[in-house]
């Protein structure tokens, strides 16, 4: 459905070249044949890219600068790769070549239990680093659906956030440094190793969420705050979205900062429904709302909201208070987006964000283009944050012409209604053909300026983030 | 004391022309003559510039266009300034110019109570936005020790701080979009309008922090949290700064995340006894400590702060609990910085940042530098986020080499203790030959490739940031 941006490709020269310097200095770290490469096309963007000419399993800082140092000199591209969990296709290799694979080069490097602070390699595991610090008493709070699967190099390049974003804010607030490598294999380190700091540009600030476009990504330092000491979910059931959007409006309005917000719509519960989830046949719509704090404060703010839920009108609320009872209700949600796929053959999911304020509007704006445009839509997402999941389903290619009309419409309104294309999923491919729609061409000519300045080739991760055209590389 | 840095420089005719274009676009908003100019050649770091040939009183994005349009026709450097209470030079006229002056754009544009939102022109104050969003149950968390004379433009600009930088984070955490300007008037929206986002490469966070280096700023979009609802101060009297750090690391690894976390040396404690404050003979060291929260969180924090305190040997603890109580202490602190400079003739404060951890290690560096210097030491700062505010004082001309010594050696001495050089004052005029002790070539190579992606002639602010020399602008 999603045809590959137009990219300068390598020749078959150039691609030999670059394969047997591989071979020679990085032995057998590097994957040369074609079904060991083929994963490599694609990630869970479900667009497939074109057929890499070698797959570097990093290891070392070392084999960073070495694969780099192949890139530039052979003047073949190179796609950094973490979990290849990202929904946007920004680990996908456009114009073949080589692929980055940190996934194996994943230790803890470091933990002081005194700071707060650790240091990772980029492939280690987002839930694995979870466990480790809040075993300890810290807590690490970036939590896309995907942690269990992504890593922490594609968390940081993607600035993934996740649900608790509502209260600490997104995956950048915590990247404290990072070690970036160019192609060429020019290492820097970008951004500290204290709390703060304001020394320089914020180079670190533009490498996270950059998407592997600027730079590569090595050992990472990560900023923890400490473990909440309790944490109690409620669950609203409404009868519609409106009452739930209400909802969302009451508990803010309250001053309550709970540390997640969601938000499900009424197809959203069928598809839980059918997926054996036991919900009343009155409910149109569902919020969970997660606090924390000390037990005394959860306590406070388990009554308030409450409290708020009722007065927007919800049939029932409900608090879970177990760990279990919480992980129960978690899983059902973290699960939807897979029991989703289930429901048609096909599916896009968006990520746009409006002002709180405004989510019903887009909810409005959504299901009339589902209507018109005749493709089944589904929403959930972060409603205290107004990051709205929208998922269009469908089953027959005959229907892509509308879907895409559909996305375009989608994203016309997100804009219109003061919102953004992307919460959390990146830009990618999927999404730099529509950046003109928000962003005006001085801002997209300024960033491919920047883009040049870590990357004056275009080496790294063609055809990413910044629409097709215009000059300089991408 | 501190040479201005090699830039070039306007030629007379240059300057004429620059003159004589905004006099007849922006008529009596241009101020020319030498008397009336005189006092936008400095800021609050005490550094003169050189005189501008002209200051424009901005008072609409229009000026703003205008007078960036003049600078490039000319090509007269143009300095962007706001309330000028800035440390580091970032408002000094280095290469004289034009002086965009913004502290006359000072409307409240818009603030959006139901998402939690304003948005301010540049020179609105700091201290009027505080009153002015808690007043509707709001809250703006940074609040740099310049607050009463500070605006939204130099805050922003330099990413400053303050004390409850340790549970809110850094301004950047709270600027959502700006409108920025270039020389030659073009204007982009860099940022979003939403609590969340992730399009495209993250220009916003970019120039929060580059110190009017890389645009000028028109509108900002700034993000709000809930007023908390109570807040309690504690004070804690110690009998050495050991005894006072190790209280800091107490409260953390209770997992206590209080607001601020501030800390005072043995010799500040001395001038405050000097200005009337009365404190116990044997206190050689005071920390401040600030949580917020719910009324029953707060009451449950205070007891486990107070048992941190006395577990590390607190001489004594006292609470204020009410609002004047508060405000009397902080009022001391806060006049304490004016305070120090009537105890020499002439002051030098950094603002260093280490690991919390490595504090007392840097406190006794400053000890031995200030021994072995001959120049008299003090410090105070935010413990928490390890950001120290080391203080030179020195009476006489003769002293000056023994301070620069003494300043080197403390940057020396914080990059080693895996710190950084400022934590919220900028580099700016003062810090910038300083920048190679913490960063690499290859990274401020790469600034300077930034800085031309911005503003490839090197008319905006020359002279801040980056250090002489190199190629390119700056």
């Amino acid at each position: 459905m999603f045809p590959l941006p137009e990219v300068p490709l390598p020749s078959a020269v150039q691609l030999d070249r670059a394969r047997a310097e591989l071979l020679r200095d990085l032995g057998s770290r590097v994957l040369t044949g074609d079904d060991e490469v083929e994963s490599y096309r694609r990630d869970d963007s479900g667009i497939d890219g074109r057929l890499p000419c070698a797959v570097v399993l990093v290891e070392s800082a070392q084999d960073l600068i070495t694969a780099l140092t192949v890139a530039e000199r052979t003047g073949v591209p190179i796609t950094p790769r973490a979990g290849g969990s990202g929904r946007t296709g920004g680990a996908v290799p456009v114009a073949g070549g080589i692929v980055l694979a940190t996934q194996g080069y994943d230790d803890l490097v470091d933990f002081d239990r005194q700071e707060g602070r650790v240091v990772v390699q980029p492939g280690m595991n987002l839930e694995a680093l979870h466990r480790l610090v809040e075993a300890e008493g810290w807590f690490y709070p970036p939590d896309p659906n995907s942690a269990a699967l992504c890593c922490l190099g594609g968390n940081v390049a993607e600035n993934a956030a996740g649900p608790r974003a509502f209260k600490y804010g997104p995956t950048r607030n915590y990247v404290l440094g990072v070690d970036a490598y160019l192609p060429g294999g020019q290492r820097f380190f970008a951004g500290r190793r204290t709390r703060k700091g304001v020394t320089g540009y914020d180079v670190l600030g533009l490498l996270v969420g950059s998407e592997g476009t600027l730079a590569a990504f090595g050992e990472i330092v990560l900023s923890l705050v400490p473990k909440p000491e309790s944490v109690m979910t409620l669950l609203g059931l409404f009868r519609t979205s409106a009452d739930s959007a209400r909802a969302v409006q009451e508990v803010v309005s309250q001053r309550l900062l709970p540390r997640c917000l969601e938000f499900l719509d009424g197809t959203t519960l069928d598809v839980m429904r059918q997926s054996g989830v036991a919900l009343r046949p009155d409910a149109g719509s569902l919020l969970i709302v997660e606090i924390d704090g000390d037990a005394a404060s959860c306590e406070a703010q388990a009554q308030r909201v409450g409290e708020a839920l009722d007065a927007a009108g919800a049939l029932e609320v409900s608090v879970a208070t177990s760990e279990d009872a919480r992980k129960r209700l978690w899983q059902s949600r973290k699960q939807m987006s897979h029991a989703v796929r289930t429901r048609s053959r096909h599916k896009i999911s968006e990520d746009v964000v409006v002002p709180r304020a405004r989510l019903l509007e887009l909810l409005e704006e959504v299901r009339i283009i589902g209507e018109t445009e005749r493709v089944e839509t589904l929403c959930y997402g972060h409603a205290g944050d107004g990051n709205l999941h929208v998922n269009f389903l469908w089953n027959d290619a005959d229907d892509e012409p509308r879907v895409t009309s559909g996305v375009r419409r989608l994203f016309e309104s997100t804009v219109r209604l003061g919102g953004t294309l992307s919460g959390e999923h990146g830009i990618g491919i999927l999404k730099a053909p529509y950046l003109p729609l928000e962003q005006s061409q001085e801002l997209i000519e300024l960033q491919r300026r920047l883009k040049a300045a870590f990357d004056p080739r275009g080496l790294l991760n063609p055809g990413k983030v910044l629409p097709p055209g215009g000059h300089g590389p991408c």
